[in-house]
């Protein structure tokens, strides 16, 4: 297992212990983490603080020449608006825990040249299946639905 | 002049007195504002409370069906975070300030079936106009460039 896939499942399971969306990410720069996050919608009250967005948020103001060479390493498949926000910085690849249980803007970063690893991994699957299962209206309010 | 656009410049216009970069939103709910916000990148140090998304934000979390209602006015053409947060959320219409000091993901949105009204209110490009002029670094910075 990928250390980074680590570390943003870690994410996601702190923000499931805290009552939250258990979905983590974190931002990758020349092999280490600048920025991680979860999902702060429960935690904050948050409506755009996906996984993704925390972690950016928690990087802090970089150059545009450091985004350009990162990789986002996050649980679930970025939904709109986290995949603006990775077209915005021109952040250039992204490797994604699953999307069975969610499929996000994956079309759309591949079309803009975003390189999209999909890792299916057994845990991020395990984790937001049984969170969907408990808490249904939660997760529809998360992706707008 | 529509009191909705008059009061996210009135949001551009707090953000810049108070150092920030001068583009306000306001999320607006059969006739009310229930959010309003400007960019935040010098207030906050963010990277992703953008105008837009600091209405979205400061409106707190809202029903699907609240959402599909809305009407986002925003002094700006909204960036490609912005736009898949207004994708993310089914958010209808949105009323653009300007485009002309910089055009955001309007293709997108227009695309996807987001109804959008362009103003060119000279107030919203004299704003930008002088920032940009003044702030080339930060501009180039909230922009991802």
């Amino acid at each position: 297992m990928d250390q980074f896939m680590q570390a943003a499942i870690e994410e996601a399971q702190s923000g499931m212990h805290s009552g939250g969306i258990p979905i983590g990410s974190v931002l990758v720069y020349e092999n280490e983490i600048i920025g991680r996050g979860h999902n702060q919608r429960v935690q904050k009250g948050s409506t755009i603080l996906h996984g993704e967005m925390d972690a950016l948020e928690n990087a802090g103001r970089q150059p545009a020449a450091v985004y350009k060479k990162c990789v986002l390493y996050t649980t679930l498949s970025p939904c709109p608006m986290c995949s603006g926000a990775i077209l915005l910085y021109g952040i250039p690849k992204v490797v994604i825990g699953e999307n069975l249980t969610y499929m996000g803007a994956e079309t759309l970063l591949r079309e803009n040249g975003v390189e999209l690893t999909i890792v299916q991994d057994s845990r991020c699957q395990a984790l937001m299946r049984r969170f969907i299962q408990e808490n249904p209206a939660l997760w529809q309010e998360d992706i707008g639905e």
